[in-house]
């Protein structure tokens, strides 16, 4: 069975030395590492191991409790998961389809180990989308009078099916501060723009009135400055003077979909780490 | 001999059949030829034509004389030019030298077909750079108390040489107005940035901060706004979490040389075409 | 109305004067046009003119009778489409829903304009997929014993639907002479490398074997020689020492619905002209 | 002072361990690792290590004596390097100058850190190219007759600088079996193709008869099969139907230098490992 110890503490001499003799005195073998430090004299050290360990399940409890004191030496944020524990995932969408599509198809060939726990949207448009892969899909609408309520009803539904992640799968509406607190870098946009290039709605529009030779979409985690949190992919894609706007939203949705699954993939293999406003994605 | 005939006009039925009788009728062959309408219902149309002519610099004034009824009855703005007539091109420096570099190289084995007549740098360190290919160099400080004076030794200068075409190769002054009207759409700038995001200075200590995943350089006609003109090329590279400013610097100027080197290219070729702050190319 | 206009013959002059004239005295005004011509002194010239002209139903074949003549002049190979006429479509597949999937959805959203007339099958495995979209699927078994009967129920299906472009969305059969002969230049294949590298059965496998750091696909008009027709499309993806071989089909899945819904697209807009064994792509 | 820890052994538990407490106990401060293992369930195992430690060229030599012990318990193959100590290169050209060019720029510039101690040539032609920057370059002649001889004076040379890494940067001659087994993993060469597509002589030929979509240039390690060896970068750039042989060699220029230089930077700073005909190239 495979875990993830993921670390984060500020740099000094001895942590791979503690960290990996802890593992290989508990019998574990370390398929994978990664790791980081933002500034060899002195930054911030972040590490990622994958390791594979028999009866990992029974045993993670215990090996929580004793990494605990290690933890406390370096002062460090830590987690250790199983790759047996899946993910709950909810997938916000308003009307655009591609991104739910695409995410669904990855999820039912196996590529996106998740439980994708529910759909929800302020439209019904893609209700008949979801329902052939049987998830619960929630209608819950968003106007400026319901928008409190709205909130609501989403914290609600996050709770019930104990939801970890949220992604917006080109959701129009903007997240109330209580999610995005309650969720801290666990809620990912795609946003249809290079950004911090075109910011807010419209980038397609923006993107042709500049008249860019190259148009591209950002995954971020969302926090309450709009399109402002950490990015975590972005791709591209060319374009030049015989493309219309519709031309450029045609074009966009394949990078959109592309880089929203990459970024999902990353989140869910906990291969994304958060430092400040940026991310360290260890692929 | 090869002719270049570019034309723009209000579209509207028979251009081709006109501009292409005309061609057949002067004996000229139409070896390559480019379109564009901006929009097919009553938009511009842009036609870019390279045509065959043998003693076509015997005849190009009376091609010329015999098109003005063409150009008057579609209301064109039109230009017949020759190959066989090298633009003449001033190189503005400051202290960076692989665009200069990338350039001179380029010159040299004969990929960029134009006359360099000087290069100009607000200072003296690229001078030996400049040196073996035996192109004047003009040291010119530019300071705050002597912008003027520099602005009148730079329009001297481009005036006696008879300069058409000005890169910008990494010149880190401002330009005044003066010689960006003199030279319209005739100054390419390379910005280290993929624009329009991280206008203005030290776009790459920007990019560093706001952790984007992708870095690029844009190449643009330059106007009275900062970063702002018509761009004729982009492109870009991955960066991750690893690169610090200087990496982004390195990997930028790769790609800063690559797409000033394009755009130039396209600039001496005429294939470029503006319309109002955008490009048409003609790849 | 839209119509199109695609000519290939023995470059000379007077060919664009002729053609445009023709379409302008018809009243058609030309919306887009390009050309090429393989060799500026007299190598083959091609050209594809999209024009506007009303009630272009009506008066197609007329159109079409007194376009003879110039044909004829300048032994053209030609011919004139109506954007009206829709192509009709046969999707082939195996058992990879990959390629089916992304060009069901590109189909419904209005993507890809195109009437999709049936999907053939040697299994029975993605009939479902297909079903939501009310689109005839056939389950033709293909085994060695039964191949020629199986050509046979295929011709039999191409004919009774009338299908002009045939689309081997990961199709894992060879294709009969007689097929390729009768649907010469339509249909389509997806090879999942970058051709010529990794012809023929498992290109992952030998893609890995071969250690290479960019993996592609390709889309090609099927030939007689397996792998070596045409090119269309190609384009790529980096992968590195962490890819094992079923890493490489995942990143690989993405590269080759993008490259055959291009290249599809492309074919359906006839932008698509082959010389020889190589394709002229109007884009 | 920066120190190299380079390691490749049969993975089992308890590696990182043993060689993190090793640094850890030495004093040093490990400011990267990378690690690799081609099979989580007993393959081999890749490790490279940056690490930080004071006086460190006083103590290398005792390091690597203590190092033994555990490298002797793994049976690993390893080695212990200081970055002050700069790899001798030898770069050997023919006529075309464009990799010479770009690698030479790139280490005035300080990118490149290595001393490059001799240029070899088969030809006169780039000895003026060379000269600016005062490094020795030799004529050395090859013909049919005068192989065997040219080899000797190869060998001489490369011994006499005391060379460790060979660039061939377009050199069109056949490297010499004794070259190739005394230099194992030490001569980079620059292929003009998207390998393993267009082995041997004219691959922009070869691309262009074949109507690719896009063209390639690879950077290996020479093994005694021509164009076989272990890849180490490969890149892409797009071209189409309207580019000539002459318009492929010149894309083609840009994309070799840039992968030849990031090969050779990946190889200078002990960042490529090779197995088997497969490189790792810890990034």
């Amino acid at each position: 069975m495979i875990g993830r110890l993921l670390v984060s503490c500020q740099d000094r001499p001895g942590i791979v030395a503690a960290v990996s003799r802890f593992l290989s005195e508990h019998g574990a073998n370390i398929v994978h590492s990664d790791q980081h430090s933002t500034d060899p004299e002195g930054g911030i050290f972040f590490m990622r191991i994958e390791f594979q360990l028999k009866e990992l399940d029974d045993k993670i409890e215990s090996l929580r409790e004793q990494f605990t004191e290690i933890g406390k030496h370096f002062e460090m944020e830590w987690r250790i998961e199983s790759t047996a524990k899946r993910k709950k995932t909810a997938i916000f969408v308003s009307k655009e389809d591609h991104c739910l599509q695409d995410l669904l198809w990855r999820w039912k060939i196996g590529e996106l180990v998740t439980d994708i726990s529910l759909v929800v949207s302020n439209h019904k448009d893609l209700e008949s989308v979801v329902k052939p892969f049987a998830i619960p899909y929630y209608h819950v609408p968003v106007t400026k009078e319901t928008r409190h309520e709205a909130a609501n009803s989403h914290l609600q539904l996050l709770d019930k099916y104990k939801v970890d992640t949220i992604i917006l799968a080109r959701y129009m509406q903007i997240i109330p501060p209580q999610m995005i607190e309650s969720y801290k870098n666990q809620i990912i946009n795609i946003h249809h723009s290079f950004l911090p290039a075109f910011v807010g709605g419209k980038p397609y529009d923006q993107a042709y009135e500049r008249g860019v030779k190259i148009i591209g979409a950002t995954a971020h985690y969302v926090t309450e400055e709009l399109d402002q949190g950490p990015i975590i992919e972005q791709d591209v894609q060319r374009v030049d003077h015989r493309h219309q706007v519709n031309d450029l939203k045609r074009i966009g949705r394949d990078v959109e979909r592309m880089v929203l699954a990459r970024s999902v993939q990353w989140h869910l293999h906990d291969q994304v780490l958060v430092h400040g406003n940026k991310t360290i994605v260890f692929r």
